[in-house]
């Protein structure tokens, strides 16, 4: 799939990770060993060979021996098969495994933040040597090996070659946030899988926000029974996710948010409430001494059913209102002399945070939660940029870096890949400071976001977040990013991920056309605007059936940055032929599409709105040949019809119909190019 | 999906069905009302106008209530907001519903052969009622709900219709052989919501053959032990599923074929062995007091595990050899005169038929079992042709047609759907007699299947199958069945079916490539040989990995059968210009396809072997140009080059890598439609 060519990009990138590492590369160097594993190991070094994976695979544990490890090579073993297609359930059989697991002891009973991820993986022409410390490093160096899988004119193989590999930070996370919506079990366990494919470590896991409670409480039943509307998880099946992710080597961090997005808690317990229940209230009283006796018992019982030391006890937008203007409350600021609605947060966080302390928890919070007097050990997770987590560093706080990972705003894979925790600002930080800095989470919320449509917004692109999270900072080339990220996202399937699969049936449902071609042209070259603009061009309820084409596109258009990337490379001089026919033909489709799209259109309300943008695509395309030709030919075009093109096009990248078109820039580079009379 | 056309045969059909049934059919007359039900209904009468689903939808249970019933209703809702992309959880809430389930009893504690699955749905522009005896009715009327429910300029909806529905036969069964290789559970439950969807009402399930014994025994463990590799259904799996088909009108018909393909009972109890073990026995020593001991307890275990009258005891294929040869069996033999193999089988059948009749079980075999002095209460499973279902009739034993659907030979949809169990030689057969013939059954043979391309063998052409053993005998318009067909088929997909999702991911996996455009072009008119031909060109053992072309296309070409139809167009002189047109693309298509395929195909050791596949594919599409410019142009062919032609495309009708190469023989039609000099 990468073919030979290897980017230059790519031979800086390696020898760049090979003199930070200060570790000899030379083989690596010599024969271009372009490997598709993301993250990016520490450090890599090809050979020569390749080891076979035939009906012979089989495979030893030796050293220390745990159920987990015999689970993680069963897992393997049924990824291998759906790799290969070659059922492996026969491998227990072969009587001398080439392929040895080696565990030098236990991991901490419960996944500890900072464990040792490291292993080293040896594969020659005729065994696999994996050894790690713990099972944690089996976990990451088995999905390793499974990267490196791949089909050749001789056999399924993996090449021969040596990885040592440890992660850069570690806190490496995945939010997904069960508050705004019901995220079925399945769904998790899918997603699960992924993180571990992909080495995350920390499952940070949502409850409840205003629009529901949805998980089981035994103290307060009547915050699932009344919040929920029948969508909550059982303590049993948190249980048993809990022990999912262990397995993968995953942590699970939940998350109460306080004292706002809580009016779900208030339908079954009002006397929680600031404001006026049901109508409007959404933050908790923290005025009140019964508000701190009801924490301290549902957070026990929800700090003794997760077992990881810390806990997130959420802080994010408190909105001041309910407070400022409830007279009991403002009495009470006045009596201790709080001076506003932050410095109220604050003394609630503070007792919040007690009480998970005397549960032995560390506190985590969103960045609002960092105040004058917030406690030193209390973790801050920055979402609204990242100054806050270089000042948390700076104040001795250890913190999480969010801002940048929002993946649920239909930003790219590079944008979010370029984001460093250490980045930009962080520069300034001591070393010290800089080692509070933890890492980093994507954050999968779900205001408008379903079950449906989940894993297209999760994956590949939180692939691109685990290699900054896990790989050195040096790895920042893009084009390689992508090429790599093509590699991983396909073999997510094998996991059971459906991001793949998804678009198409959606486009399906809405055309009521077993195989809408024309619409699926269309749709690989829009994509819904980015950050909060979607919000703004089409009116959300909790429940807005997400059927409709800015649900179903993928959050990055593949075709379009393929095509923006060739339309470069002609405007600069350096396309090859292939490049100027590649262009050609996909105008050309873009072109002609419309009149087959149209009649299509009409037949269905969820996509009869996109007529005007497909008419726009297919003018655009037309410039956009008319602009080839031109480039190619050499002619002198006549500057007021540059212009009107001009302002077409830039009226063509303008969101219609919620979805932004997204060649409508690259024609735009390639009419900008053309000489005027 | 069928747009406003309506095909000339649907017309005759509708109107024979209409007369069949003498009901009154003026409605679906005018108004051309050619809906996707599949299998096609009694009768329907087609009104003026449509009921929108929307916010509002919401469902009443009203008479009879039972859990059964109201889990229909969720799994109804659950494929219902599948298809329309609107989470219909909220329909609870909805004050005054407008579908209305009006049940009036029971039905049969354990189902029962024969039971009522009759029921009426009437659809207005405002209401939905039906109405069904029993909940097998209401879950019978369901599906019919959901196959018409399309969308629509406005909305989804459904028409306005009256339908009128009851089985023909009331044994429509599904066989899947977890004997030859193990079925995972979730597979078997997909299959069965594939059943529901398309009014299947058997589930025929096979558990051991030679190559295991796949369900746990308590009273012989060591069948399970030894016999299933660690592959095997636990008892309670086993009384789940039981349920679960339950709860969607299905029967749960075991089988355990005996005395033969038993091969894997004898790894833990070799005292049942006629032969040597293990090294060759296949068959069930029926000499031996202590067989039939055995017997009593494991069918009495058995029959008490499955709660359904009839209890298939296999009976087919006995290879009369190790009895021969067996100095013991041939004393017995002579001792008690019986005076051959068969004569001998139909000793041990009596004796099973009589254990299982003390457990008050009806005994089903295949077709060898009917010999002189077969009991009269037994049921005959006719695979071998349709003779012997029509002799079982003819001497007053009841039976079963799976002659013609042994959807495992890689046949039509076609073949399979003009298979009548009443039809050919039953025409000669009293009323008596015909009443006799039970209905049929679909054989998944798991010999060279896997659980991965499972579905895509089964699905859609056993709806096709379905529809022949619900629907009148009258339905056998081809045309309009495949275009209900590739409805169906989308549909499936909404209860989690993945044949249409099965070849693209096993053409990524054979090329390494995410999407494989050269390499699906020519699946897409390829087929693996039908009935038993494949086995003769590719050797097969249990472990051979199922992971190659033949593996991976559906068993038949979409594209190869509209090519074929637009061919016959041609020649006839009925082909539109769009007809023409279409042809050529397509064989553009398929000239120009081997040169971007063969760089593809050098690089997986699965596919290069179909390099000489590809070549063909070009040299025919080739020919086949050739061929249409000189039928439009009027254009006199030399003899000897045609000949050379014909003699070319004759020989790509042959087999090649496993594979059938579908266009040729329309090409060939093209061929010969020219005129020659």
């Amino acid at each position: 799939m990468l073919g030979n060519a290897r980017s230059a990009g790519l031979t800086q990138l390696l020898l760049l990770v090979c003199f930070t590492l200060s570790t000899p590369c030379s083989v690596l160097a010599q024969t271009g060993g372009a490997l598709p594993i993301m993250p990016l190991p520490g450090h890599v070094a090809l050979h020569e060979g390749e080891f076979l994976i035939d009906g012979n695979f089989g495979i030893a544990l030796k050293g220390y021996k745990e159920p987990r490890l015999e689970r993680a090579r069963q897992r393997f073993l049924d990824i291998l098969s759906a790799e290969t297609g070659m059922p492996l359930w026969r491998e227990a059989m072969v009587n001398q495994p080439h392929f040895i697991i080696q565990t030098v002891g236990p991991s901490a009973a419960v996944q500890q933040l900072g464990e040792d991820e490291s292993y080293r993986l040896e594969i020659s022409g005729t065994d696999v040597q994996l050894k790690a410390p713990n099972p944690l490093g089996v976990i990451r160096g088995l999905q390793t090996f499974l990267q490196l899988v791949r089909i050749t004119p001789k056999a399924f193989s993996v090449p021969a070659v040596i990885v040592d590999d440890k992660p850069r930070f570690p806190w490496r996370g995945l939010l997904i946030d069960s508050g705004h919506r019901f995220v079925p079990i399945p769904v998790l366990k899918r997603n699960l899988d992924g993180m571990e494919a992909v080495k995350l470590n920390v499952f940070h896991w949502r409850f409840a926000d205003n629009q529901g409670f949805h998980i089981e409480s035994k103290k307060f039943p009547l915050l699932h029974i009344k919040g929920s509307g029948g969508f909550y998880y059982s303590q049993d099946e948190v249980r048993e996710l809990i022990a999912y992710a262990r397995d993968r080597g995953i942590r699970v961090v939940p998350e109460f948010d306080m004292p706002c997005h809580t009016t779900s808690w208030f339908l079954g317990y009002p006397d929680l409430a600031s404001g006026k229940v049901p109508s409007s209230s959404s933050a908790i009283d923290p005025t009140r001494e019964s508000t701190y006796r009801f924490l301290a018992t549902f957070l026990g019982e929800m700090a003794a059913l997760f077992p990881d030391s810390h806990f997130h006890a959420g802080g994010d937008e408190c909105d001041a209102k309910e407070w400022e203007t409830n007279p009991r409350i403002q009495e009470f600021m006045r009596i201790h002399a709080i001076k506003d609605a932050a410095a109220l947060q604050a003394l609630f966080t503070a007792r919040v945070q007690k009480i998970l302390a005397s549960q032995r928890k560390i506190m985590v919070g969103w960045d609002e939660i960092l105040q004058p007097d917030t406690p030193k050990n209390v973790v801050i997770q920055s979402w609204r940029g990242q100054d806050s987590l270089v000042e948390s560093a700076r104040r001795g706080y250890r913190s999480v870096l969010s801002a940048g990972y929002y993946i649920d705003l239909n930003q790219s894979a590079a944008e979010h890949y370029l984001v460093d925790p250490l980045g930009d600002k962080a520069a300034t930080l001591t070393p010290d400071q800089l080692a509070r800095v933890l890492g980093g989470e994507a954050t999968m919320w779900t205001d408008i976001v379903s079950e449906e449509n989940m894993d297209n917004r999760i994956w590949p692109r939180t692939a691109a977040i685990a290699e900054r999270l896990w790989s050195a900072p040096e790895a920042r080339d893009v084009d390689w990013m992508y090429q790599r990220l093509a590699i991983v996202s396909q073999k997510l399937g094998y996991y059971g991920l459906r991001h793949r699969l998804i678009t198409d049936e959606m486009l399906e449902r809405m055309s009521g056309e077993p195989n809408p071609v024309p619409l699926k042209v269309l749709a690989a070259v829009v994509q819904p605007p980015r950050n909060y603009e979607r919000q703004d061009l089409r009116s959300f309820s909790d429940f807005t059936p997400l059927n409709r084409m800015d649900d179903a596109v993928p959050p990055e258009s593949d075709t379009a940055r393929e095509f923006n990337a060739i339309a470069k490379r002609i405007v600069s001089g350096t396309a090859s032929p292939e490049d100027w026919q590649q262009a050609r033909k996909w105008l050309v489709l873009w072109r002609d599409n419309d009149a087959q799209l149209q009649p299509l259109l009409a037949r269905s309300f969820l996509i009869e709105d996109l007529a005007p943008v497909s008419r726009n695509l297919s003018r655009v395309a037309e410039i956009g040949l008319q602009a080839l030709d031109d480039l190619h030919e050499n002619h002198l075009v006549g500057a007021e019809a540059r212009r009107r093109n001009i302002e077409f096009l830039k009226s063509c990248e303008k969101p219609q119909a919620v979805l932004l078109l997204m060649v409508a820039p690259s024609v735009e580079l390639l009419v900008q190019a053309a000489k005027t009379q």
